[in-house]
């Protein structure tokens, strides 16, 4: 799998990367970013940081605005984050709106024409990504954790869910929790997956999956703005996820934050205690 | 002066705004951003450092990529930020380039046609933003610093080299060092200024302004990254500026970092040090 690298900056004492290749599970070229601590150089093996982005966002918003490398730097893990649909494929319809298609693949496996043979993201994040990451840099077997914001957020608690044991910690800003209940993801769902009936969406939605996770012990590390606008208007609906997480015993923090909205201002005030919170877990 | 609020974001426990207001020195409605560290809420008047942008920014990229609000919001320090230049007056030639016009103001008073009566962006940064931000928010008089980049940092320096005594400390990013000496400066020079016999470029340049410099002690701390393409293309001239102030003895710093390029990336590995270094000089 060749890898070409877009762009390298040195960023606190370490170098934040962006990668292109071509993607099999998506069927065109992708692009994610790579923060390279200054612990590479050391040829230590290093856990990883998988981020998953928000609607409309590419690889670029989390690596110029969230501040995440100055931590990174000093507790000596890898991050990557990966775009968040296929892009340049012209499928119609694939740009028509900011929450469908382009920028908006929700981080599933898409059923339906004319998605299914490219809106892959659940594969291409689990399975491809990660085989490219494995074999190209320096990471730490089995030492991965996954976090991610809005549409990303719920992406990462998916990933974890469907993979029991895969991540050894999540984590999630302002996640939709229970997209088969908002717009967003009723939408999102009916285009990739089908009508609601026969579309399987218990099977991609994080307040469902909870309710049939079976396998080690998992902790669910929600964050929230409280003025947050997607909150108040139900998008979100971290209640369904924390009472899902109640009834069936599986522990989830929520973290309320006073004032906070769901801008990259607010992901950039509490980056740092995540990635604390991911190191924590992964050098255990 | 009515100041109409852009934006309100938290961030780090404080809030960055954006703020638009008439601006009597250029003639059009400008925009800053302004961060608000939460030592605001205690009632304290607190020091003030403004921030001078580089070419083609507008206020946002500051807020957006350099991450100084973490440190702004631990030291309770209050960051200003303005515009590069006038926008929407379509004057002919605007924005033909990047280097001249729109988003490349370059922080002096222009004395040619068809530029003089609107760009003055250094009577605006000196005089009237300073009396609207003194008027307006909770600072402490004659606490300020002054810190930018590139043309920003250029700009830092002559704004503090033209009103000795007027801000507590001065530092600059890859700043351009002797516009009368490189391609950006000439062409800039010779658009606002006239040509160099007759255009007083003297006054508006830091290599010669430190030449001549008459005021209170003064300390000059320039960062440098050592990859910067704009170093090797002999845009920048640090080292014309540090001779200078060798042979006038003024004091500069030059911290070189190697690796270390022209962007953001660079700005935000180091402008925790930077505001600390202000906030020392401010508290002294």
């Amino acid at each position: 799998m060749a890898l070409t690298e877009v762009s390298s900056n040195k960023v606190f004492g370490g170098y934040q990367k962006v990668y292109s290749h071509d993607s099999k599970e998506v069927g065109c070229s992708m692009k994610f970013g790579i923060y390279l601590p200054p612990q590479v150089e050391q040829n230590k093996k290093l856990p990883v940081i998988y981020w998953l982005s928000g609607l409309t966002c590419t690889e670029a918003n989390f690596i110029e605005k969230a501040g995440a490398q100055r931590y990174a730097s000093v507790l000596g893990v890898i991050i990557i984050n990966p775009d968040t649909s296929p892009r340049g494929l012209n499928i119609p319809g694939d740009s028509d709106a900011y929450d469908f298609g382009v920028g908006a693949g929700f981080y599933l496996n898409a059923t339906q024409e004319p998605w299914k043979n490219n809106y892959k993201m659940y594969n291409y994040i689990t399975v491809e990504l990660q085989n490219i990451i494995n074999s190209n840099f320096e990471v730490a077997e089995g030492k991965q954790s996954i976090m991610g914001h809005s549409m990303g957020g719920h992406g990462a608690l998916i990933c974890a869910l469907k993979n029991p044991g895969l991540y050894k910690s999540i984590s999630a800003f302002s996640p939709i929790c229970n997209p088969s209940e908002c717009a967003w993801g009723i939408k999102a769902f009916t285009g990739y997956l089908g009508p609601k009936e026969t579309g399987s969406w218990s099977d991609w939605d994080a307040t469902e999956l909870v309710k049939k996770y079976n396998g080690p012990p998992i902790e669910l590390l929600i964050d929230q703005g409280l003025d947050d606008k997607f909150l108040s208007e139900k998008q979100l609906l971290p209640e369904n996820l924390i009472e899902a997480c109640k009834a069936t015993g599986v522990p989830a923090v929520l973290k309320k934050r006073e004032g906070y909205n769901h801008s990259y201002f607010y992901i950039a005030s509490f980056i740092g205690e995540h990635i604390k919170y991911h190191v924590d877990a992964l050098l255990k």
